[in-house]
């Protein structure tokens, strides 16, 4: 491993950041399941809080990519939301968020929905910066 | 055009959905601008409702596919979103989100994010149904 | 008409703002129907956006007149707000906002809600500013 | 004073309700003053809850009287709102709610907002039923 | 009485604040009662306003004395908090906070919860100011 | 251990519970921070977490400890919330919630807040019950 690829490893670690949710009703639908726009939010959120542990820069959120929701989420469920980098370009980020559910009263729990969320670190005038001014990547690399 | 198709077309027509927001303080992050979260929560109420007009029928978020935010949305902002069905499956719909952005106080409005949303409707038993049962495609068509 | 009055049925049309929103569990009390006052900020708010697209100024509320909530509109409703000014005054706007109620699963539309909302456009000095500038009212109208 | 009149004296005292908030930014719009639609919906409440008080009654809004709004509230306010019945009709009530804004810290406080809440009681066929059933109108009282 | 006792006896009185709030879905939990963190929210908010009203100063949360939850408040009750000053420093406050419910439809009251909050209040350099500067306890006392 | 000892440091273990959060406007004061309701709200919601996690089982909160606000939070922080079973009753738990500030462009992080909070698990006849009854305590022991 290069110098680079052992910090990204160390911070990877690092910035790993976990939510925890309980489904209350001002969260549902009137399936009585959760609203998949709260879904998204809460995997904004997560993903927002891991990219900026990894690199403590501002940052914007570019895209997210396919999001699947393999099944409903019913109210009553504890929800968990698991956020990692999952790559690391010149000044952008990708995390992954998962998405567990569980049945709050069986020891039962199981992935949900996942989705990959791209973001770009940006100095004062709102310009891409280097996510690892540190350890900038060799110029062949792409952002 | 068979009968399904102007059925499908008349009904895009009648089922196409705007939300205009004011983006106010609640709804932003620290930046200032509209917090991506909530973006992508209003995206997925309105593209339900669209999609649930389409159809009548009661539907289940299946995926979002890949959405791109091209720039940030400042407080202070007029956003319009506008949900329009751009596939029609047999158990499912497909819907499309475009969000523009509109300056308060001058007339400047642009396109900020896009995105697709699909749905299936489902059934009493939460299994899915056809989403146009009185013009049902012929078998060799995929859902 | 006079230049002022093409102007302002211009300016009408394009202000015109529409909001479509499903009545979910957070915006209903205990009767299991729409929160009379989420009702009134939605209504406030889609009266606002409507004003200021009319006119492009700093505006603040003056009043909101009688409102009259003909129905409960009951949770898993669709309901659609539109928005429309209705008189241009010197220094203000009133906009009426209708609200529809559409049956999640049936065809079914009625008007359930109407008010009429008052603004007046400020300047920096917090003070009342002409809301069509170049098209002046003669001085013998009221504000 | 009748003795439908003393009871209905006496209610008045017992069903007057107060609510204080802190306007802290969730509340607030751009213009950092209290959002039209937050007061409202707040006013909305006061009453019904007032309105509720008076009769032990299951409750409909019906409509809400010209409401003036006499100057912005700015955020770091403190708001008090009261709830009062002035007016009790055979199956109806009104409901004055005053909103008085404080300076957080100067002991200043005036009148903001008022406006005239309008209920009606329900039985469980959603017809109306009388608000004071041991008190009844004479019949050639209008509801 | 001292001058300083009379002073915070009046002020005692002058800044007991109200709060009355219907228990709708978006406050409760999945057995249908209010939300613990949403008590514990409003009684903050209460206390901080008591407390802002004694002194008219910036204040900050310092502790929650232990809170007993009596027994969970049904969805559809009302509740009515009371804050009140009962602890004066030399620049610290404390407020407690009682909790009642009512049932709507039954004109039964009774405590709930209740809870003891601590401010202290701060200059503009986050540091601890006195709470009645024209009226400074001696020396020997405690803050 | 007792077999009892050993399969409660199992469940405290797999219980342990964390929220991560961006302190974002809609949660703070106006003093910029973090307004101590929402802080208190997130705290009881961790908390309710953990306990349920541990035994899954419907409890209710009876109580909260004293709970110390160390400094306050800046608005732009990451909050991280954890949760984690310290002791075990009869039919009672106690959960500690530790709340750690970070800043989020530097590689800092303090305890702010920290309390406690207690449950009892009800059966459906919201009688108290074991949390552990496959694993109950002596007879002599207390709850």
């Amino acid at each position: 491993m290069t110098p680079r690829e052992q910090e990204i490893a160390r911070r990877i670690l690092m910035s790993e950041s976990r939510v925890t949710k309980a489904v209350f009703p001002p969260t549902t639908n009137h399936h009585n399941t959760l609203f998949g726009g709260t879904a998204l939010a809460w995997m904004d959120e997560v993903s927002f809080i891991t990219a900026t542990r990894f690199c403590r820069l501002p940052l914007v959120t570019v895209s997210s990519d396919r999001i699947d929701f393999k099944h409903p989420i019913p109210a009553g469920s504890i929800v968990e939301l698991v956020g990692r980098v999952v790559h690391v370009g010149n000044t952008s980020l990708k995390v992954e968020v998962e998405v567990f559910v569980e049945d709050m009263y069986r020891p039962v729990r199981e992935k949900a929905i996942s989705g990959l969320f791209s973001f770009v670190a940006i100095g004062e005038d709102k310009r891409p910066v280097q996510v690892l001014p540190e350890f900038a990547k060799a110029s062949s690399e792409t952002a």
